[in-house]
């Protein structure tokens, strides 16, 4: 999916809004536990009861590889799925991979090629050649962890070079003069939304893809008002608070509700933006 | 397996190898390719041939993800084969992972619980909270990526903040407040030998294990000399250089017999050493 595709699709459905597919089964509801695969089936419940309110999908990879083979299953059902029914949905492995050049393209190949997924999340540790493996991929988008929503992103992330020049803005920045820059978002934790004023100096065109909003305490006005940009540029992710807004039958309508609530302040923000 | 059980396998074997299985289809010998599972055959016959050398596996994840859902069977299938045969080698899962603390959570029961490795290299860039859900696994080693030994390992682990201490030595000397810090090693390329001195007077007890030694171009005398501590502390790992030794029939024996010749060097440095 390009870049302009992406855009279409958010002010069609007046939404940027992206669901975190994050299965634990100990929430998933009971009567899903007796099917062949209950993660699948959760998933494609979620999917078909939102698909018009968010333009993105993001299965963590931790959650399928939780549960060995038969979770590596659920995760190329639940690509598929997506990709044969809502094609025109970005997706999203949030898998968080980087290694040297040559283990780099294995994960490349397995996210992008194998199951077919539109990007792929990417740690910087490793720098330049365990990155570009991915954005080798020119139909595709790699999204680098920038600025982390966690606790602990505090420990590196926003140590000070010599020039005073932090560490995840070193990245941005860095990651700038790599070949193909253009295919490249960042993570941004929607807890720090004092932060993207800066971020957006450094890479004003880019798309940031925002978890944190919801159960992490992120507040979406605060990550609006300094991180969107003439062509919205965010994504912003939700996961616990839309797929487990009930664990009875009624999951997937509790869940709809939920993400319509986030698209509807999308609207109201992107309204009055005129976007 | 805990440290002094490490230490004591590298003394009784005069080596502290760590073999890394990183398997691509395209270079297994052509007669495994018709067997039901050439990965696992492969890795079986190089393990059956070079377990006395050697004190560690590695199998870098990427490659196994690489073949999707088989990939994944062949490294179950390889670990289980190392715990029931060869129950006293380390292995490490070479998965460079690293989340938030659940999402993290997850991947540490996918590889300390459901499949028994003894060990995974993580990322640090997400901080404490994103390695601490590995080091709760008490039993088990977190090996944290600190100096690597790929060119893009240079675009940030070797930035200096404002008192002049680069990130990777940030990383080292943080790491080490965290909880359960004695169940920490550290990933330090071999193409960067000067740096074991500075590395070993932030670490000087840990292990650290040395990538890069063959076909990265690193040196194992030049690690030796700085990363020796009084109870060896170093695990030296070769992939392509011993797995790869052969593309025929042979595979097996010339892959022992480049294992040897490192076993070799080993005994030497360490009876020098009076190890």
């Amino acid at each position: 999916m390009t870049k302009q595709e992406l855009i279409h699709e958010i002010k069609a459905k007046r939404s940027f809004l992206c669901i975190g597919l994050d299965v634990d089964l100990e929430k998933v509801p009971a009567h899903l536990l007796s099917t062949d695969d209950p993660i699948f089936e959760f998933n494609k419940a979620i999917i078909d009861a939102t698909h018009d309110l968010t333009v993105a999908y993001k299965p963590n990879t931790a959650f399928y590889e939780a549960y060995g083979l038969k979770g590596w299953k659920s995760l190329s059902k639940t690509i598929a799925y997506l990709n044969e029914n809502y094609p025109s949905i970005f997706t999203i492995a949030d898998a968080k991979r980087g290694d040297i050049g040559n283990t780099s393209t294995r994960y490349a190949k397995a996210f992008f090629k194998d199951m077919s997924f539109d990007s792929v999340t990417v740690a910087p540790y490793m720098g330049s050649d365990s990155v570009e493996p991915f954005l080798a991929f020119e139909d595709k988008f790699t999204i680098m962890l920038a600025l982390t929503s966690n606790k602990g992103g505090l420990d590196f992330q926003l140590l000070k070079d010599e020039a005073g020049m932090t560490f995840y803005e070193k990245v941005l920045a860095t990651s700038l003069e790599w070949k193909n820059s253009e295919q490249l978002m960042y993570v941004v934790g929607a807890t720090r939304p004092e932060y993207f004023r800066k971020i957006r100096k450094i890479v004003p065109d880019h798309f940031l893809l925002v978890p944190g909003v919801g159960a992490q305490g992120g507040d979406l006005q605060g990550v609006c008002e300094y991180g969107l940009n003439s062509n919205v540029g965010l994504l912003v992710n939700s996961s616990r608070g839309i797929i487990y807004a009930s664990s009875k039958q009624d999951f997937a309508n509790r869940a709809r509700e939920n993400a319509l609530k986030l698209q509807q302040e999308m609207q109201v923000i992107l309204d009055a933006k005129s976007l």
